[in-house]
């Protein structure tokens, strides 16, 4: 694309219908253009498989309804994170065929056929992080992945975990969701040889301090193999994990 | 004893040896008298079967030596914490059957024939814990406990704990030591029936906020039974899991 | 139960009605199966005389609903903990007999007959504190203890603390609940010689950071014998003392 | 003093002595000359019978020794805070009647005779408390009082405290000093009419953060009647007793 | 009081009328029995000139019915702090000549006629600082002082608070309220004399995390002669500084 | 106009119609009175070009009418910030010509005709940063400067800020609002020789921690000749760099 | 091994060499010693092609000696992180080959011909930042990864990042190191499509508070496809990236 | 410089002598090398008349010595910050006239005689934050501003600064350094109209926290037109006020 533009603007100096002094301005300028340009993020996207990401939080109805509007054509997957159910029907305005994904507070727009990848797993320690990892789980089967979720098996009743030790063995990347003291992160690391993304939640009372206590537990695991994302990011933690499993053999 | 002094002023009183008012100035000053009276103290520790502890850092050499000699012909065992080799040379004069534990950094004296108990285990997730293991486990064994040690058993390789698994249900009472992320706690919490003690160390680096971390790890366990102590302190560990296994069946 | 069937595999295996190869793969997976089997757990309930506690928050109705109808014709006693009203109202749907604490929003469910063990002695600091003391006495209660409080007893009326100083010091185990700056911990432990279970609250403003305070006091005390759960965790603290008070003589 | 210049000025200019727009600038400017006089300073101290206090920390030796000079003709008493023997060396050259108060870091020098006020107590909690609450009794013995000292006395055994209930109730000023949990101002508080000043230290480890535990265990007292100094503030809060001792009936 | 029953119980132990043994199960009660009579508390407090003080928050509206009824006779000033309008109405209903006071949500019973006292001013930054500055001085007026105010006085519009130099200066105890950064105690410590008890107030936002900041600035100010009060905490601050000045010349 | 009173007096004291004792006091407490007029206040921002800034929150209707009926007749520029659309309903009554800044929460009073100075550019890393940044916006333009701004051009996504390299590069002064980890101040810090000034906002989740993530990222850039205001203190920002601009060349 | 060792006892058991209830016992043991020993461990990282990592700080010389003896006849690489020399020399004793790689802290032993995999590059934001980024590089190399270095390129010098464009965008996955305030993770995470492992360092001072600023950063980074280690914890990132890379088409 | 090469690209494809493909080869990766030239750079700060500045911590001899030798024949002002003495020995090997700044712990290098730029003022609160305003101050210096030094001057003395009023309402940028609580800026910035830059020292003890309470002070002021810098980051301060005065008027 830009190398067209490039070779455009090359042949028109050759042929005289470029100033030089225009040109050099043009060509200063170009790369951020360039850079800058929607169009081309797009086909980035494209070439890499994934999808456009709107995160809806302090987002006003008209700015909702200005990008709704824009990537209403879109070819490809969208996601709108952290969409609550009124934002949903402003996007639903422009994108029919949009989806609500109650737990995980993501809005669907189901545009490409991608070939499934399997090998990602969600685990979650409690029921009540099952929202942070459906954000995870539900991202990364936009983004053409093939989920298994293990909810409720945390490190205080561990057979419950060991009764998945197979599953959580042959998968490619592992996205581990614990709030309370997030020792989850640290058995499974322990378990397993593939990469391991780690998501305290903000679940828990008192000195879990909002997440803090997990983030901590999970950032000074003696298990190796783990990496840690933001307190309930569950999005960033499906995005990444689905990044790995895609670009496995 | 201080009922003793409070039947002889009685007496003393009823014989008219003791005038009223003077009975009553003494009386009303005893309780705090009784209570702020060493050998009392004394008495109720023999009672409890519990050995003095002097805490040795920020004392001069001037006050721990004042202290070693006012124990010197004590009838209990005796315990001095913290204490650097050179505040165990200075006990050893007066005390010279003082025997310095050089991991646990405790300096003790064995005067009593306390009858063995046995049930408590003492658990650390790394070698780097140690120390603070060693503090609780020597601790312990001053106030009569048999005491079973598995170190370097961390949740990251949850075999080598799960290899213990039949000593640890068999415990009365548990000190968990970890640093790090401190998963170690959770874990066995789930494992066993027993009073789980978790001890977190300031053994880690970076966002472990020299202990911090495991601190929070263990007060926020989803797994019932654990009650946790200040970082590193593994005497207030080691006493409390005494205590418990003392009085229990 | 698990060595029954280990037992009928030993037994098929000798009759020869079992392959080698899938008695190999059997017992591979057994040790987890045993583990992760529900039932197995309430047999270890069941073996320590210890109730099965259901945590609320964060539940769905419909899980809510699922578990109540699970734990419907449960022989033991059953605990669901910070529960709210209207969770009470679907619980007893399919649990008539459940009762609602509601200081200590327990929903309690009695189906043992457990013999009463006393000597468990549960304090606060103010009246405030009382919600949090209530969860640690009715879990107990429900664990087969006799629980004697004592409220609104705090460190800046001392004399209010030791008018009970008897029965404080006749105690097995003690729960010290305080908010604000929480020192009712350390002057409990210097007057017995029991464990104390102490648990900060969230009861203050200002500089209290949700309980941080008390929380660092209680873990920097300067007592012995004091060990420490989670803020507001009234729960742990019944639970864990609960767990001293029937292993003790 | 900056009357007599101003009715100097109007007199110069009723004379015609002084220009209009020259006194006019000469009084604009005043107030701030007048404030930041040094003389004027030293008067008002003299006014209040309070010492000068010299912080020595990050100060370098030539800039001590400036200031030793300066003040070597001193009518009245001197204080260096937070001084070290070699610090002392320096002011001894130039002030030969300084004198070193090794525990307490104070270099002193007397050149008062003050009238002896008594009322002010100086407690701690532990022995490793004493060299701030020296700080704290010395500071105030050079400002004119007579103090007691109750050193050792901490909550965890408070049968010590309680020894001195008839000192402390008889006191004007209290000062608290304590580390580790930092519960002897509440238990002070409790047992006391006059204001007590609490000073909490960095005497402790692990949660004590460096003093930040009994901070916070002080500021939020339940007790009334206790204001709180910066962590090891010894010399602030003997200066605070003091002024409220010599200012009482 | 204490006295009295202590002579009776002589009396009758000369006269035979009570048992040695009695006698001395009654005296090794009575020390605590006699702090926690609250008869006694009420003593003291009429011996010292202060007034019963009620926190109302987290207190059910039976329990603050109870209290009133208890104290609808009382010949002392009474005060309920961090009242809110219905706790009012109920309090009222049982002490008919209680008062309101809405900003410093303090509700007062005045039943002395305590002589007044000068010298205590209030003075606040801003006047969003107000009602923490109200609750100081209402306090103060209860227990017998003179309040003068000076509201909306704060460090960054100096001339304000430097109006007002003589009538600070001739204060026998200042309360200094201050929020966002709290720079105000330390600019009145460096102008006065007498102690200056500072308020940190949660007004702000941001980095000001909830009063944390001016709370820290007000602990580590240069100016000597400040201590500070719990973020928020008028009613403490009042109190100190009524009983200094109380206890004034 | 205090020179003028200061001539006048002076004028008065040479015709001897002013007492040199009531000269004297008048002259004593003139700099305080002449610091503290609200006139002479206005005179000096008159002098300096700034407008009156009132801040709302916390504000009673009654002291913000008040405030409004004194100001409503200036000749100057006036801004009421934080102020919410029922605060502006009130400010109206009295200043019919006041204008409500939605986005900005600032209520605006255009009195003056300054000249208009550019150089000043707000940037924001996300759309939700917004409302803080046009707080700076419509700040400085009250202030006189031309404001541009380039709204949603975090780093994260380098080539929208890079498209803007030349405006960003002839700018007087940049203010960089930000919040999620606000790495924005650093990239523009590290692009262009003016002054960057920084506000971080609370925009985000998690460890974002209500702004301290990013506050904390603007204090440690490496990037030279950034400075930092209050999380989401867009006002100070726009007051700070309009000042620049406005003394710059 | 286990499954032989399974396979034996079943043929015992069928033999009748074995009594049913010494198998059931022997069986109910077997999983825990399957998982505890040491060889079984080592198989499975032969398996997975990663190397034996050892962590030696706080460990003895004797610990370290031991260890260094069991694993002298590796057949695989070796990792020994954060040692001294000191501790280099001792495991050079037993392990003649092993190599100490200084900037890293890192010592080696290459006992394996790993297939060399690309895609891996480690950047750094300054040059104070190297050792840690060594520490990720090395780990990588002994995991079998070509490592590409591209060092000093922070946010705030945008265009030495920038020159490396094509490298980034060609990786696999990239380690990106950063002290101060850590804005590199950020920018490079909106540069390139994969997995950026984030490394906070604790270079910095004042308000970079150990690491603390740079660590939140890269948890809030607005960039997708960004996860975060341990402040300083290159070990961990560089075996991080190298599974990912190690299992990338 | 860039452009000049543009233009010989473009000279050179219309004249056939460079391929198209080859010339869009380069044209992709010119603006990457034009900004990663580091010639290029120093063309920048020369057009902006600000000097070369070198981070020395962390720096080895050996990266120092490089950097000195490639700077040792600028035509520009040079310094290395935070440098030790045996630093300045090392690059004055190469650089003979470089200076050494004791108390600012600045190297510097003086090549350009830049006309000198009044307006600077740098203030502190006390001597020991000397060492921090120093490397402000001569930070400016090298930058072409004449630096006029309060210092000793914090708030809770007031006069000391108020008597240097018109200095500083003079001042076209001012750096106020104070550590303690910081409330120097709050005066300050009440009292003048230029932009005031804030820098936190970590001169303090207790809740000082290494800094943190003075920075928190500074970033909460109430008084406007102060903007925040790290912890003592004079050079910081010291380079933003310059750039400041620089432009300015």
């Amino acid at each position: 694309m830009d190398e067209q533009e490039l070779y455009s603007l090359a042949a028109r100096l050759r042929e005289g219908t470029l100033e030089t002094s225009e040109f050099v301005a043009r060509i200063k300028a170009l790369p951020f253009q360039d850079l800058g340009d929607v169009k081309i993020d797009t086909h980035r996207r494209l070439r890499k498989g994934f999808s456009e990401i709107v995160y809806c939080p302090g987002k006003s109805d008209e700015q909702l309804r200005t990008i709704a509007r824009s990537l209403s054509d879109s070819a490809f997957n969208i996601l709108f994170s952290r969409a609550d159910r009124r934002q949903f029907e402003i996007v639903r305005e422009d994108i029919p065929d949009a989806i609500y994904h109650d737990r995980a507070r993501l809005i669907g727009v189901r545009r490409e056929d991608l070939p499934l990848r399997d090998g990602l797993t969600v685990v979650t320690a409690g029921s009540s992080d099952v929202p942070v990892a459906e954000e995870a789980a539900v991202t990364a089967e936009y983004m053409g992945c093939a989920v298994i979720r293990i909810y409720d098996a945390g490190a205080a009743g561990l057979h419950r975990l060991l009764a998945h030790a197979e599953t959580l063995q042959a998968s490619k990347a592992i996205v581990a969701v614990a709030g309370m003291e997030g020792a989850l992160a640290s058995v499974i690391g322990g378990l397993v040889a593939c990469p391991v993304v780690a998501v305290p939640t903000s679940v828990g009372y008192g000195a879990n301090l909002g997440g803090l206590a997990p983030l901590l537990t999970m950032l000074n695991t003696c298990a190796s193999g783990v990496a840690v994302m933001n307190i309930d990011n569950g999005l960033g933690a499906g995005y990444f994990a689905a990044r790995i499993v895609r670009q496995s053999r």
